[in-house]
């Protein structure tokens, strides 16, 4: 994607295997900085503060991260102290423990001494993986999207919850991946964004992305995609995801749920975006297994934004003192989604479908 | 209810008449401090820039608004002048328009000269009987919540969503009212409190009166509770409303719909609190009749909060420029209400039953 008319990615390696930038995600869209990340301590900080965010991108920074980690201490002590401070950082992303486990398993059986540099390169695989998987995603939305054209005529209306574009991945975005191929294909699309508080990612990298590409676009409350839905004025949902399970359930920002079902009661479809790699066959059961991390009271009781002179401001939104829970994620049964959008194609979110298409020996299908 | 101990209502007429003060719901709960209105402009302006909100508080302010209005002006045109002012502050709420015809009806004809003080007085026959329809609300819903905690044996498990407390009303509020009575009644309840974006009324106006009375409280982003309800920890929804149509849809305020789809699919009562001066039996279909206010950008892209200092700010959360939507209200359809819990009683969302209780020759039941 484009920043500014220059195209980046989300996470780039430098040349030395030594470092790597990532754009900070917690400035956007006021400010637009990039952070080097040098070490195991920078690159899991940066996914516990959600410097990067979104599955696919913290499954590549900590795939660096492992790498960084072993330019220092190339051991097997080494080695599994750094999955073990990287899988630690977020507790939902499938990705992080799969990219962790990838990388580790890759790096194991080498001599200390060529293990950094096999990591770095087994990272740097995954990041073009996660692009190529992206613009499978892309190829096959598209296709939906253009259906939906077919039919009404006009733009196509989307809803999105958080952030699941560009900024979520290395590039190309897994929810956004089909409204960016629409928008450059020519065929008219207009995305209503949920503002997705607590941390309003989408009022804050998602309006950003799309309005840097030059999508059109309208910012909601969350609480509004309810009534649009209901009133007939959204043509499908379109959402990313942290974690499939085996049964189809699909863990995804908190509030998606809440879409998912009005689109249900609306009779509107509603689609999951995802790589494969964000297929979780080990996971059985979405709402008994998937943890759902809880981010503490403070992002409740604040909010961050920029004054009228434009300078970062955090402001309480509540009395002083109150009590805050803080889900970060919910659990969206298999029943409200009507399809998975993805880099294998268009898939029922259903045990036996998933099985086939992502399970044990597929994996050279993609 | 008592603010800082003190019992206080949210508009309190001056004795003389030429005046009443309102508690100014835009500053808490950073600020706690009371507005003169004076006139038909100030009473107008404070209700629609949401000095007083809430059904029931925009009901009465608005009558008192007549009784200013007729001080200048007591002729028919400025009778009719000031109805029309009024009834356009705000087109969601049927109080508005019920409380300005109520009063309108009651002095028309009476000679000019007795106008403004018959419309005073009968704005405070209003004031009066909303806080009795509240106490009335208090003791029928108490007696929902009594069975919960008799099955439970914990603490009454309560999501609600905005303001419909005593700063919505007079006195007493509506769908806190049978909290309230609970929490006096030494039945245990908590309060899980959506925040209610955009305009926070949940984290502001909520939280802040039931920690002045004490009542435990957890605040929760809007996303949130359709998580909490799927995971079995609320015992029932208890929200307000602005309006009830005859076939007992509810308009209530923007996210209301969604965690009405949220109790359905958990299977968890979603009840509705409302004096009988919000059921509106000439609003046929609630989803086709009901007009939903949209209030512009600007509160969607920004938020208001107090920085660590305390000091009043507001701060912008999104790229500048960004178009947004803001409908202020949705509608539930009956479907998804349990029960209405009234002043006359619980009633079933249902026509023959609001008839029953509320139509034609039902006043004097009240």
């Amino acid at each position: 994607m484009r920043l500014n008319g220059v195209p980046r990615r989300t996470i780039e390696p430098a040349a030395d295997g030594a470092s790597v930038v990532v754009l900070d995600q917690t400035l956007l869209p006021f400010g637009v900085d990039w952070r080097r990340l040098a070490s195991l301590a920078e690159a899991a900080d940066a996914i516990r503060t959600m410097v990067v965010r979104g599955a696919p991108l913290i499954g590549v920074t900590a795939a660096y991260g492992v790498a960084l980690a072993l330019r220092g201490d190339p051991s097997d002590r080494g080695l599994a102290a750094a999955a073990t401070t990287l899988c630690a950082t977020r507790p939902t992303a499938v990705n992080l423990r799969t990219a962790v486990e990838r990388v580790r398993r890759h790096v194991a059986p080498l001599p200390p001494r060529e293990r950094a540099a096999a990591a770095w390169s087994e990272a740097a695989a995954m990041a073009d993986e996660d692009v190529e998987a992206n613009a499978a995603i892309g190829r096959h939305g598209l296709a939906l999207l253009r259906t939906v054209h077919g039919r009404t005529g006009g733009p196509v209306r989307v809803l999105t919850h958080c952030n699941a574009g560009w900024l979520a991945t290395v590039d190309g975005g897994t929810a956004l991946a089909p409204v960016y191929a629409a928008f450059d294909a020519g065929v008219p699309v207009h995305v209503f964004v949920d503002e997705t508080r607590p941390r309003n990612q989408g009022a804050r990298l998602t309006a950003f992305e799309l309005a840097e590409h030059g999508v059109p676009l309208t910012l909601l409350a969350d609480n509004a995609g309810g009534h649009l839905l209901q009133r007939g004025r959204i043509d499908l949902c379109l959402v990313g995801a942290d974690r499939v399970a085996a049964d189809g359930a699909v863990a995804n920002k908190i509030g998606t749920y809440l879409k998912a079902l009005a689109a249900k009661d609306a009779g509107v479809p509603f689609y999951v975006a995802v790589p494969a790699s964000t297929i979780d066959l080990a996971c059985d059961e979405g709402l008994r297994d998937i943890p759902i991390e809880d981010r503490g009271p403070a992002e409740v009781l604040h909010v961050e934004g920029v004054d009228e002179e434009g300078a970062p401001r955090v402001v309480r939104v509540a009395p002083a003192d109150v009590a805050a829970e803080n889900p970060a994620f919910d659990v969206t049964p298999a029943r409200l989604v009507t399809a998975l959008v993805t880099d294998r194609g268009v898939v029922e979110p259903a045990r036996d479908a998933l099985r086939t298409a992502f399970g044990p020996g597929r994996e050279a299908r993609a």
